[in-house]
C-alpha cells in the first residue's frame, strides 16, 4: 500500500471535490471487499471533513460470480441488498460514493444473458436514485483503487506487488493526489472544465460531426443542448478523475460508422475491436472481435440501449491520457479520450431537462435506458466538429486535442 | 486456513442444519469482512442445498468503530445499512444466518453510551424482525469463525497462526464438524436436547433455586412453560453450536443474588467478575471488577434490561465446555455452561405465546425488551433446581451436569 499520506490526501479529493461533503452530511460508500484499506481511509477523511454519518456497503465479486455460477435464473431476478441499502440512503438523504475497484475478468465464462438480468432488475429497482443522481439533486462521485487482479492487466510483465504499486502511482498522478495542495489543483482544473463547457453550450451546434479511422459519424444535438465539465454544474464532482466536456446526443439523430479504440470492461467481460452501424440514431448492426456475445446483450437491455445517451470530449493531453495505459477500467478508459456513451442521457444536458418527466426528455431528443456504458473514440487520429444552425462546421478536438482555447 | 474438506463440512453445518435451508429459500448471511474465506464457503453451500439466491451483507469493525470515535452523537442514532439491509431481506422472505466473527476488544475506548444508543435506535429498527425470529417464524441461525484477534484472547500464549489454527480445531470438534457425517451427528444431537425439554416442560415446575458460590438465586416461571432445545420446535437450529435446554423466567418474580462465571463481550469491551442482587425479579444492585461503566449501559437500555428474559441449562460435559476455554464470544460462552439472559424473552417459551400481543407477553410474564445479553453462571459447582406446584424440589442440574436422566 502506499503511504498513508498520499492515501488520505487522494481520499480528500474524492470526499471534498468528488462529493463535495459538508459538515452534518450523511455518506453512503459502496466499496467492493478488494479495497478495504483505501474504503477506510476514505471513511476516516469523511468524519475528518464533518459527515454526521457514514456508512459503507460492501460488495464481493465472488459472491456475484457465485450467484450467477451456481444460482440459477431465480438468483439473477432478484433485487440485491445493494439496491435496498442504497434506495434507504437516498431516502435518508445521503451522498453516494462509488469506490469502482475490480478484477476486469471477474465474470470471466459466465453466462452474460445473467449479467444482464441482475443489471436490469437493479437498474429498474434504483430508477428513482439514478434519476436524482443524473439530475444532478443528489450528490454522488466515483473514485477508484486498485486491486492485484486489475493492476495486472494494466501491468503484465510486472510482479503483482510491483504492479498494483505503479498502478497506484499512476492513480494518484491522475488524480493529482501528488501535488501539494491537490483540492487546489482540483478547483482550477474544475474552472477551466466549466469554462469549456459553457463556451460550448454558447455555439449553439446543431450536431456533431467524427472523423477518424474506422469513424465516421454524424450526430444530432437536441435545442438548447448544454454542454457540461468538471462539477457539472453542481457542488460535486461525480467522476474522480474527470476530464471531460460532454453533452447529449439526440436520439434519434445519427448516421454512420463509428470504431471503439479502447477495450471495454462489461459484465465482467473484456470486449475488444468493436464497432457500429448507426442509422436514425439506431445501433444497426455491431461486432466485435471479441466479446460479441456479451456486447449484444447490453444492446438487448431495453428500447435506450440502442441508442447514444452521451457524447465527451477529452483531449488526448489529459492528465488521465498523459499516463498511455490500457486502464480497463472504466472511469479511467473514459477520461483517456473521447468516448461516446450507449443508453441513459443526463437530463442536465439540455436546458430545463432536471424538471422534466421522462416523455418530456425523450420528446426534447434525451435518451431513456436502464443502462449507461461509455466507450472510448478518442485518438491522436480524432477530429470532431460542430455543426454550426448555418450548416458550416467548427473544430472542436483537432487530432485528439481541444480544437479551440481555453 | 482450514482444509477446504473440513471447512465446507462445519458450513453445511450451518446450512442444513443451523438454517435448514431448503430448494428455493433465499437467504441472507450478515458477515463481518474478517470472516470473508468462510463466508464464501457458506455461499457455495448453501447454493449446493438448493437456495435459490444468496445475498451477503458485509460489516466491518473499523467502519463502526470510525462511527463512535469520529462520529459524535449523531452518527450513534442513524439506522444503519445493515438494519435496512436485513429489513428489504425480511420482506423478500429471506432467512437469515449470522457470522460471528469479531475482536472481542473492537471497541476498546470508546464511550459505551454511544453504541448503546446505535443498538437501541437499530434494535428499535428491526423489532418486526427480531419478533419474528423470536416466535420462530422466520428460520435463522448464528455460527461463528475465528478472527487473528479473537484467537489471540483464546489462546494468548500462541503465535497468531496457531492461535487461529486451534480456534477453528476447537470450533470443529464443538460443531461436530470433525465427525464423519455432521449432519447426522447433529440430528442425534437435537433429538436429545428436544427429549429433555419435553421432559422439564411436563414436570410444571412454577420456578427454579440456583445455589453456587456467590450465587443464591430463586426465579419463578410463567404457567405454561415450554422448555425447549435443539431445533426450538422448528425447522431449524438458531446457533450452531447450541448444547442448551431454556425456558422464560417470570419477569416480575426472582429474588436474591447471582454471580456471573464467566466474562462477558458487550459493546466491543470485557465485562468481568460480575454478580447482580435480584428483587422482585429486578436487578436492584449490578457490580463488576472490569467494565462496570458497560454493564451500566446494558441496564439502562430500556425498562426490561434490568430483568431476565431466558434461563438456560448447559451440562458442563457438553461439546463446548469440553474444550475447557475462556471462549470470549457469546455464542460459545453460553454453551459453555448454565446461562442467564438479561433482556428480551423469546414468546416460543410459554404455550400459545407465537401470537400473543406484546402486551400479552408481558401479562403472562415474558419481559420485552430490545437487548438480550446472556451471561454464563455455569460451574462444576452449581446446582439448579425446579421447584414443584408442591413446593417441592427436584434436580435439574448438578454439579455441574444434568440431574436427570435423558
Amino acid at each position: 500500500m502506499p503511504s498513508s499520506e498520499l492515501l488520505a490526501k487522494y481520499a480528500d479529493v474524492a470526499i471534498r471535490v468528488g462529493i463535495g461533503l459538508s459538515p452534518g452530511d450523511r455518506l453512503l460508500i459502496s466499496s467492493p471487499l478488494a479495497a478495504v484499506e483505501f474504503t477506510r481511509v476514505l471513511v476516516e477523511q469523511a468524519y475528518e471533513a464533518g459527515a454526521l454519518n457514514v456508512d459503507v456497503f460492501w460488495s464481493d465479486e465472488a459472491v456475484s460470480r457465485a450467484r450467477y455460477k451456481r444460482g440459477g435464473a431465480g438468483a439473477s431476478e432478484v433485487v440485491s441488498s445493494a439496491a435496498h441499502a442504497q434506495l434507504a440512503a437516498y431516502e435518508a438523504g445521503d451522498l453516494f460514493l462509488y469506490v469502482s475497484a475490480n478484477d476486469p475478468n471477474a465474470l470471466a465464462g459466465i453466462d452474460s444473458a445473467l449479467v444482464a438480468s441482475f443489471e436490469k432488475v437493479n437498474g429498474t429497482a434504483l430508477e428513482e436514485l439514478t434519476r436524482a443522481r443524473g439530475t444532478m439533486q443528489r450528490a454522488w462521485s466515483v473514485v477508484a483503487a486498485p486491486t492485484e487482479a486489475w493492476a495486472r492487466t494494466v501491468f503484465p510483465d510486472e510482479s503483482t506487488e510491483d504492479a498494483v504499486e505503479q498502478l497506484w502511482t499512476a492513480i494518484f498522478r491522475a488524480c493529482r493526489a501528488d501535488q501539494a495542495d491537490p483540492v487546489a489543483a482540483w478547483q482550477a482544473h474544475v474552472s477551466d472544465l466549466t469554462a469549456r463547457g459553457r463556451y460550448l453550450s454558447g455555439r449553439g451546434y446543431t450536431g456533431l460531426r467524427y472523423q477518424a479511422p474506422g469513424t465516421d459519424l454524424t450526430l444530432g444535438l437536441p435545442d438548447n443542448t448544454l454542454w457540461l465539465g468538471g462539477n457539472a454544474g453542481g457542488t460535486f464532482v461525480p467522476n474522480i478523475p474527470t476530464e471531460e466536456v460532454f453533452a447529449a446526443p439526440h436520439r434519434m439523430v445519427g448516421e454512420g460508422a463509428v470504431s471503439a479504440t479502447k477495450p471495454l470492461s462489461l459484465f465482467g467481460n473484456l470486449i475488444e475491436g468493436f464497432s457500429f452501424e448507426v442509422s436514425g440514431g439506431k445501433i444497426v448492426e455491431a461486432t466485435a472481435e471479441k466479446g460479441q456475445e456479451t456486447l449484444d446483450r447490453l444492446l438487448e437491455t431495453d428500447e435506450g440501449s440502442v441508442r447514444f445517451g452521451e457524447t465527451a470530449m477529452v483531449p488526448m493531453s489529459s492528465a488521465v491520457a498523459k499516463e498511455r495505459l490500457v486502464w480497463n477500467n472504466t472511469l479511467y478508459d473514459e477520461n483517456d479520450g473521447c468516448h461516446i456513451a450507449i443508453g441513459r442521457a443526463y437530463p442536465i444536458c439540455v436546458e430545463g431537462g432536471t424538471t422534466m418527466s421522462p416523455d418530456e426528455l425523450e420528446a426534447a431528443g434525451l435518451n431513456l435506458s436502464t443502462t449507461h456504458v461509455d466507450f472510448v473514440v478518442g485518438s491522436p487520429e480524432l477530429d470532431v466538429f460542430g455543426v454550426l444552425p448555418s450548416g458550416g462546421e467548427e473544430p472542436i478536438i483537432t487530432g485528439g486535442e481541444w480544437g479551440f482555447p481555453a
